[in-house]
């Protein structure tokens, strides 16, 4: 069976070299006679390997020194509520903008917590576009803003320049899970940024958190301990056993990024990818983008209608059928979508563009 | 590189066949033209996988059908905070027995959500012997009694005709990360069974959660949405994306487990080797096993010692050369500490007591 074209919105589809390097290490990692599966999370040889992927996100993303890096487990889900749970201590308010299904439902878990407000939503066009925002719709109080930065089900993005300004103390916490790694963001502007790993780094079942020391250590001794930052920073990532494969992969993966020169080659490799898919779209007589300001445009996700369902119907299954696949939309915004993470090549762009002009031209 | 036989207490050594097959399939599963790290855990493809592992665990632990089987992320650590937060509900009371570290570190998670009572302990001698119980020493209106089924570190055990008994309306919880699926457990005397997968079933992140149906749905609303095993029972471990990849080695395990004869089968083998380990311990001049009444001995963790701090070290680094890595002990406990998992094969324990001869003889 041949490798397909994958364009699923997480899990997602990884480097092939970095299949490839896990494959051949699979039963026996480099001397140790054993798999990385069966390494204890104690060993010097899985220490390495930690703090391997550590340095190399920490290089690929300019993390500053005053920043903890961790290796969760739980999914951005967990995050939502610890990060309330660790920062919404002081004044009990935090604000929140709603961009989609994911912020909606990090803000929800913080109602559980505290008095959390919505100061800015594109709800009322199905999250099409990033709500203007400035400085002074924030609660002065409020003890931090979160945002999520690239909304995977709707295909809009914080651009890095775009991101909202906040005073110095209230911290600007992203939900990066999709948008990871894709380009350069400044994270000293992040008082903390966090990311599910099955979209952009790695499989699924680690979550990578960098905070900002200064953040580290509020929650009240009451909430479980594994939901304290602490708890995590105090024993970099080992207080418990920590998903030791999944960590190995996104090890690999950031190497990989590092082999094709960082995060600003893969931004300008994404940018043109993007932009020859919004292009054949903007021009196309029977494939729209939902998203229609340019500027608000994810680089990651493409969501895209023909605005007939049986049609958009007949070219999911079309397109599966030729290599193609996962490009069915989210059910909230119907038609297809198609996830170009930093794993997508050129070629598979360039592949689903035939496609489309061959699916245009028989369905006119 | 050979594989070397690892004595790891978790994570540990996965059966060699488990292995090559997921090295054989890690760029494509079947015919999905992908790697299982890369598929939608919306897909059908993946269904399957967390249906077959569901279907094949309930076989080989017969499971009855009232129980819910959730695949979950953050460890038994996470676990400790979950069951008190869903369980101690009622007369917020719980009882723990205290067998070892992890036992202690549950109840220490019972005592930020109610009134946990530690009502037996071995901890006067190093939680060498599992403590006499008798249902009197139960609070009549506690929400559950909670057991470590096997503790790693200090080598016990409840042994599956041993389990303290409780009335029908005090669910017994069992941590059996250590011990599932190494011989046959009645399901139906727990509540809850709980096991990290990375000791016995799979690679770390993953976390299976049995639970009787019944004691689902009684978490306050205000708790984490993560934390509330409603969430995972309502859809089927896919609320959030789960850990597809380590879910999917799990399946790969039990269906070695079934091709071998299911736990009947490996019970047997198991008892066979921790038989001739402790025969030889009990036997030997040099070596002396840490738990001296046999009732209480763990099939899984063999700790022993010379009593000798130094003749211990050089055991450590000598076995380490000839390829019998990790026998290390806990540092509570000091000396070795062979555990001796489903995937650890009667080869890999002879090898031990060869070499301990040899050892024992060039240090008289």
């Amino acid at each position: 069976m041949e490798r397909v074209f994958n364009f699923a919105p997480g899990p997602s589809a990884l480097p092939e070299e970095v299949l490839k390097k896990a494959q051949e290490e699979l039963l026996c990692y480099g001397d140790t006679g054993m798999s990385v599966m069966e390494m204890s999370h104690r060993s010097a040889d899985f220490a390495e390997i930690l703090d391997q992927a550590k340095a190399d996100l920490k290089e690929l993303m300019e993390i500053p020194d005053n920043y903890d890096i961790l290796f969760l487990q739980g999914g951005a889900s967990t995050q939502f509520s610890m990060i309330p749970l660790n920062l919404m201590v002081h004044n009990h308010k935090a604000d929140y903008i709603k961009t989609g299904n994911w912020a909606k439902k990090a803000y929800e878990q913080a109602v559980k917590v505290g008095d959390a407000k919505v100061i800015a939503s594109s709800e009322d066009k199905t999250y099409s576009y990033i709500p203007d925002y400035d400085i002074s719709m924030l609660r002065p109080d409020a003890d931090y803003l979160h945002i999520c930065v690239n909304n995977t089900i709707y295909g809009t993005r914080f651009a890095p320049d775009r991101l909202p300004e906040t005073p110095d103390n209230i911290p600007l916490i992203g939900d990066m899970s999709s948008n990871i790694l894709s380009e350069p963001y400044d994270v000293s502007k992040f008082g903390m940024i966090y990311a599910g790993a099955q979209k952009n780094m790695g499989p699924a079942g680690v979550t990578v958190v960098i905070i900002r020391h200064d953040l580290v250590g509020q929650a009240d001794p009451s909430i479980p301990t594994m939901l304290d930052y602490k708890t995590h920073v105090d024993k970099d990532s080992c207080f418990n056993t920590p998903p030791c494969f999944a960590i190995y992969m996104c090890g690999l993966v950031y190497k990989w990024l590092k082999e094709k020169g960082g995060v600003a080659a893969m931004a300008e490799l994404n940018k043109a990818k993007a932009s020859k898919l919004y292009d054949f779209l903007d021009n196309s007589a029977l494939f729209k983008p939902t998203v229609l300001n340019p500027i608000d445009r994810s680089l990651m996700n493409v969501p895209f209608v023909t605005g007939d369902k049986d049609l958009d119907a007949k070219f999911v299954k079309e397109s599966k059928e030729a290599g193609l696949v996962n490009l069915k939309g989210h059910r909230t915004v119907g038609g297809m979508r198609a996830s170009i993470y930093n794993a997508m090549t050129m070629d598979g762009v360039d592949a689903l563009i035939d496609f489309m002009k061959k699916f245009e031209t028989e369905n006119k």
